[in-house]
């Protein structure tokens, strides 16, 4: 890790700088597959799940007995896990509601705002070695509350042709409409066009590897919507020396094994909880099963003294992390004055690993900075909002005139006529 | 117009196609400019201004001079019109502000949302011969109630090396911080860039012609936001007869003087609404001064009989218009019944330029059914979420179990040890 103090401000742009990705090489093979998927639907979809997966399907369906074996297999305390989780990231999300926006601008002129679901959702659960069931629940609770009416998992087989038990258990608790085997570029480019067996989506959520990222972007030049541009995970702590250097350690190492890219991050006031910090992470890093990769991203990774908070607020507003932890006496600063992060976790007994499986918030989050423009998933990432509005005669003899003189001095007469002409009706009876 | 009577469900698609736009040779120019700018700032930005726009700025800064100039300029009477449209626009949106949203999922687990503005953001205004002054109050006036810190305008200068006077004037009312007078894509590339004189920005809002459409979409790849996809503008009128043909009509052509693209559809279950209609579109037309763009809008345009409201709702619901008009005695069922829609008109003294210009209501819409899985333009365009937790270390001791079961399952080891190491130090106690 390395030590960086008190860096000047004109240096932290260089400081915090992201490693970059270059997608332009893989871009060739994403069209290829889109328009071979596109052609050819489930035929195309096969052949690249045999050579990308090494497997061949009689088909890439799940069945309701596949799922059925899968939840006979899952421990029931893993069952019993899951579902608090699941109570949990309902209970939030379920509070994520709003109600109708009614507003009388003027006399007779009704405006309102409502919240209607995205009919068709695709949801891409990565596969590998960790089924990651946690983000079925991360995506397809709040589908489910928001009232989406088809919910597409899909999925990669592994090398026996199945989708890991886990995976097929949490989307039938959460009502998942249907399950399919596919995985990578193929299966973004189904959930765009659709196919035989994949049905066509309006919006795509979930995590993956560069493949699926640089899909998804493809996606949305054919109108489907993605859930937020991705990019490695990242996580920022700011620990002053209220902070507890074992969980700090440990915090940033649940991050560093997500992959050798990600991004770890402590900022301080006090050089002893850096090297206290610096310690336990060396401590604890060897104990890892994953400390090849969680030691590339800690080699990456910097420890930034600044002279004090507000410094350091400014510093983590220009970074804008994905996951930021809050370990400081001087906790009202940072939680108030944070203007750019995915999700903030708060005092010592606040790991990250809460939000990630079973508090309630959504992990699903912003990398790369992007928390400067996109929420992470929430529950409105699931709706859209539709403006309606109703205008009585008194209304319109009121507001038309100012419609009429707008549209004219825009030199859009046709906007002007559709007024003038229900005046002139108005005023004539 | 082109009358389709009854058409078979397996149609529908061929039937509501939009005209396909190809962008493809536009990108190759879009990414030079970018990369121009993005190397040679504001001296590339002067050198596109020359080429495109035809003039030779001194600077590209618009000074206090001339806002204050420019508000001299504008008649009282049109100040006062866009100052109520201010009011009611300011209205409707300052009222979809939302509150914190807090929930102790378990005790000692304290989840919570808030939103936070996106702190820099860029809108652009296009130039031509009608100055849209009316899209500056749609994108400036939420981003003011949001609390964007930032709001940079960016509008191409006219020949003589100006921007509109009623455009000034609205900025300048709406607390716009910064204007310059720069269009197309070198506007996009230096919003997503930063130059000397452009401050860079988060996200970009507002319309546009294709290149900058293309632009805003190449903004995305170097991390900055978009409002949304564009396409050209488009409405659908459901009418029965309870509608006024000549109503009607000048709703459509409202839409057609848009440009020779606009989309224009009318679905109906009366042939004899249908034929009046029709009528009336040949009255009207002749006596608009955009007739020509106008007319050829309309010759793309549909009229579509159908046999019942349920099925013309369904019609609806998969076309997704931008704008959609109601004028029928079932107008509960549609209102009710629409999925997918920008913004819905109800009535016979709802006209579509009310909510173009002044009832309160957002005209940046998705078109090209893009409101499948995207809102309008609203308060929450200009505001992030950002999620909080707070665990005590009561909350900790009974849902880490939890987290520590299911980090086990996902093979996520040093998630597991963020928890254990926590729960081994409260346990001690």
């Amino acid at each position: 890790m390395k030590i960086i103090e008190n860096p000047n401000k004109a240096d932290w742009s260089d400081i915090l700088q992201r490693p970059t990705q270059t997608v332009n090489d893989i871009e060739n093979t994403v069209t290829q597959i889109f328009d071979d998927v596109k052609q050819n639907g489930d035929k195309a979809i096969a052949k690249y799940t045999e050579r990308f997966d090494g497997v061949t399907l009689d088909t890439n369906l799940v069945s309701s007995d596949e799922i059925e074996f899968a939840k006979s297999q899952v421990s029931a305390d893993l069952k019993d896990a899951i579902t608090i989780a699941y109570k949990n990231i309902e209970r939030f999300h379920a509070a994520q509601k709003t109600s109708k926006v009614e507003v009388e601008t003027m006399v007779g002129v009704h405006c309102w705002q409502e919240k209607r679901a995205i009919e068709k959702i695709g949801l891409y659960i990565p596969g590998g070695t960790a089924p990651l069931f946690s983000t079925v629940l991360m995506l397809a609770i709040p589908a489910k509350i928001a009232g989406c009416r088809e919910i597409v998992l899909c999925s990669p087989p592994n090398a026996s042709g199945k989708i890991a038990n886990e995976i097929l258990f949490a989307a039938d608790l959460c009502g998942v409409s249907k399950i399919i085997k596919v995985g990578g570029i193929q299966a973004i480019a189904g959930l765009t066009f659709g196919t035989e067996n994949i049905p066509q989506v309006y919006k795509i959520f979930g995590p993956g590897n560069q493949f699926v990222t640089v899909a998804k972007q493809l996606a949305t030049k054919y109108g489907v919507a993605i859930d937020m541009p991705a990019g490695p995970s990242e996580l920022l702590v700011v620990a002053d020396d209220s902070a507890n250097p074992p969980f700090v350690a440990s915090d940033l190492l649940s991050q560093a094994e997500h992959g050798a890219d990600s991004q770890v991050i402590l900022v301080s006031t006090s050089k002893t909880m850096i090297d206290d910090v610096l310690k336990a992470v060396d401590v604890q890093i060897e104990q890892l099963p994953r400390h090849d990769i969680a030691k590339k991203a800690i080699a990456n990774s910097k420890l930034i003294l600044v002279e004090n908070d507000e410094i350091a607020l400014d510093l983590i507003n220009e970074y804008a992390p994905e996951h930021f932890i809050i370990c400081s006496k001087n906790e009202d600063l940072f939680v108030n004055g944070i203007r750019n992060a995915g999700s903030v976790f708060i005092g010592n007994y606040t790991p990250e690993s809460a939000g990630d499986y079973a508090s309630g918030t959504n992990h699903t989050l912003p990398t790369n900075g992007f928390c400067k423009a996109y929420s992470g998933v929430n529950l409105d990432s699931f709706l859209k909002s539709i403006t309606f509005q109703k205008i009585t005669d008194k209304g319109l003899l009121d507001l038309g005139p100012i419609i009429e003189k707008m549209a004219a001095a825009e030199g859009l007469e046709a906007h002007k006529n559709a007024v003038t002409l229900r005046l002139n009706d108005l005023n004539k009876n």
